[in-house]
């Protein structure tokens, strides 16, 4: 695969966000995209496939990589304490810097069918498994103390919703945001004695 | 208003936020909503207005909901403890048995336009603004310790999320999760010494 056909995906995936997140991908016609990326039916067809295959990979492609940072993060072998804070950490930074893939993906992955959604699905349940294991750990270790199973979708919660909200540039880094929310989640917002 | 009128629009508007739901809020037409409803297109008018009045209506009346049960725990001075967890449980159980209505509010506000769209996002800022409130209450209690003003943002995520995931009539009730939710925010999953 030559720099250019990856370069020109990534930037046709790019602009296809941007135009889903504003108008909506169901108000988003082909032809729209292809004015966008300055290219034909043709070309787009080459790139990407048809408009589902877009939302397909804008929302698969951060899902992906956030799998990829977590599994290389928990081979590392590091207390899990580290592992929390450097998992909402890296989530944060590329929510922040993809916030249009994002907003699609939360917004429209249900407009996917087959197989396309359930690897959508597949991919965001590892992820959210990777989370487990490392509360798991954190038990083993006996830093963390056993919390209720569904725990893990209010932590993702926390920090996935900031695709609607967060400014990036602005006087809290994603990095401080993370560290700000762990704080909270690890030692409690309750006044100690 | 006469009591048929009320009970009319608002299954003209729980059908309609069922229908965007599914099959997005671009992606539905004014023909469907009037087959689905089964009325002419002067009386859904009559109901409500214009498909943007629908959106409009779908994404205001449960956040108008939840401000008007805020308001009236906030007047009743409760503990800030016990305020959290009564906002936690309410909000969840609204979420659980309105799950289409907020669906629609987080995935499609953003297509209303002007006034309408100021008011929403108005409606949205006093709720957090009531969260505030209680935390802030909190450190004024001695409770709770000074928290970084985004974690309201947070814990709002945590919640607000579930609308994605939760399964009314499942295992874990709403007001079981939300209790779940504030023992891990209050004291921290941290296992204590």
């Amino acid at each position: 695969m030559s720099t250019t056909y990856g370069d020109n995906r990534e930037r046709v995936i790019g602009i296809a966000a941007e135009l889903f997140a504003r108008n909506s991908y169901h108000g988003t016609g082909v032809a729209e995209i292809c004015t966008a990326v300055g290219l034909g039916r043709g070309a787009l067809y080459h790139y990407i496939g048809n408009k589902e295959a877009l939302l397909y990979e804008i929302s698969k492609t951060q899902v992906d990589r956030m799998n990829d940072q977590a599994e290389e993060l928990l081979r590392a072998g590091r207390p899990a304490e580290e592992l929390l804070r450097e998992m909402a950490r890296q989530l944060l930074r590329n929510i922040a810097s993809h916030r249009s893939e994002w907003a699609v993906f939360f917004r429209e992955y249900t407009a996917l069918t087959g197989e396309k959604r359930d690897k959508v699905v597949a991919a965001r349940e590892r992820y959210e498994g990777y989370w487990r294991q490392v509360l798991d750990r954190g038990v083993d270790e006996r830093v963390l103390r056993p919390t209720p199973r569904l725990l893990v979708k209010g932590i993702l919660g926390m920090l996935n919703y900031t695709y609607l909200w967060f400014e990036p540039g602005g006087p809290v880094s994603p990095d401080e945001l993370a560290d700000e929310f762990l704080d909270a989640l690890l030692d409690g917002v309750r006044l100690k004695g």
